[in-house]
């Protein structure tokens, strides 16, 4: 209670639970089937259960087993926000404003829980969108879960090298901003990973399949190939915004 | 002259090096064995000449093939510094400041252009490394080149695809992170790539591996392989500092 955070703690999650209003699951996505089914006796009549994972269908399957009824209540949620650094010390207020918020509400979840879930959002600056679950997943692991891969696997890589400090102290500015996800937290992005295993190998193969063409054009020096590659990027990254850099 | 940026304009390359203490090349290294050669003659016998190329091994044998004596007076040097955003709208006063410059003299070059060049560097508050062009181009294949060629090639996947907006608008502050580098000029990294194509290409190869193992890691769903990945990479990445965005 030092830092002052905590109106209450619980002694457990299913005590902590007892008489909420609402309860939020903000864990990573692979203990969400363990704790949902810890707390699915001890949750109320009218509570409003929510989540901030990254992956969709997993959760949602995961609540629908072990909620019964309940799940009727439970709003699944993505909030496409967040830094790599981890913990208490790192929290900010304003960390949603402006961000994204996918709902993907299934059939039986019921509207006032889904009014009440999406009110909190907004309140948090959030904006909503609306998504089926498996092309959220589809979608994420496009643009979020396979970068995060590739930054892993970049650093990995350099790391098991002999030369690694030499090479990482040489590394410039663009190096730290396209590594900085690699910083994020193993446990999550392991769940992560796993959780939408199938859409981020299908994304990860078309990937490889991308390298493997720039291979073939720098080994034949295909100066116009290249060219035409970094410039449909540059023109994408440049019109998507957040270029500055901070 | 509308900025008031320049103090003298001239009418080609090599009537604005005649006369001048030293000459700085500044263009993609694609166009320096050209440039070099049309200025060739138009040095004077005292000039100092230096380069701000990414690459060092192609601009030292086109310096070395066109300079001829002139050759003893060229110092090789690499500032890593530098954003995605290009022209003179974004020039930073600051830009060299605490960076670090890789200067990688020849057997022929002369102390006193050696000196000349780093006591300039140091002006502008940059470190100064020595280093063998072949070391250094290695060294910049793994934390910069590859990483540039792996953020083109992700944003150029993404834009060829029917729901490459939709896409991008649910693309969050890690994928901005890691994509920034591929707003950078097309024109200069297509020279980059080719002029280190060998140590790229090797990286590259290398790096599909990784991606070959990770592949099957998720395809067999080994918590254990990813997490130590991950955990490796986060790691070196926290240690390696400039953790934080912006």
């Amino acid at each position: 209670m030092a830092l002052r955070l905590l109106d209450e703690a619980a002694a457990s999650p299913a005590q902590a639970v007892r008489d909420a209003d609402l309860v939020v699951f903000a864990t990573p996505v692979g203990s969400m089937p363990d704790l949902l089914g810890q707390l699915a006796g001890a949750i109320g009549p009218t509570t409003i259960l929510t989540d901030l994972g990254s992956t969709k269908s997993d959760v949602i399957a995961a609540a629908r087993q072990a909620l019964g009824p309940a799940f009727a209540r439970f709003v699944p949620a993505h909030p496409i926000a967040g830094g790599e650094q981890p913990g208490v010390d790192n929290a900010d207020p304003d960390l949603f404003q402006g961000c994204t918020v996918v709902i993907a509400a299934q059939a039986q979840t019921r509207d006032d829980a889904l009014e009440r879930v999406e009110a909190l959002w907004r309140v948090c600056g959030a904006g909503i969108v609306r998504m089926q679950a498996d092309e959220h997943d589809r979608i994420l692991a496009s643009v979020s879960h396979l970068p995060h891969v590739l930054a892993f696997a970049l650093v990995a890589q350099i790391a098991g090298q002999p030369d690694a400090q030499r090479k990482l102290s040489l590394a410039g500015p663009g190096f730290r901003d396209f590594t900085r996800i690699a910083a994020g937290s193993p446990e999550m992005w392991r769940d992560i990973a796993l959780a939408n295993r199938a859409a981020l190998g299908q994304e990860l193969r078309s990937y490889v399949a991308m390298l493997e063409d720039v291979e073939q054009a720098l080994a034949r020096g295909d100066a116009r190939w290249l060219e035409q590659l970094f410039d449909l990027a540059s023109r994408t990254r440049r019109n998507a915004g957040g270029g500055a850099r901070g």
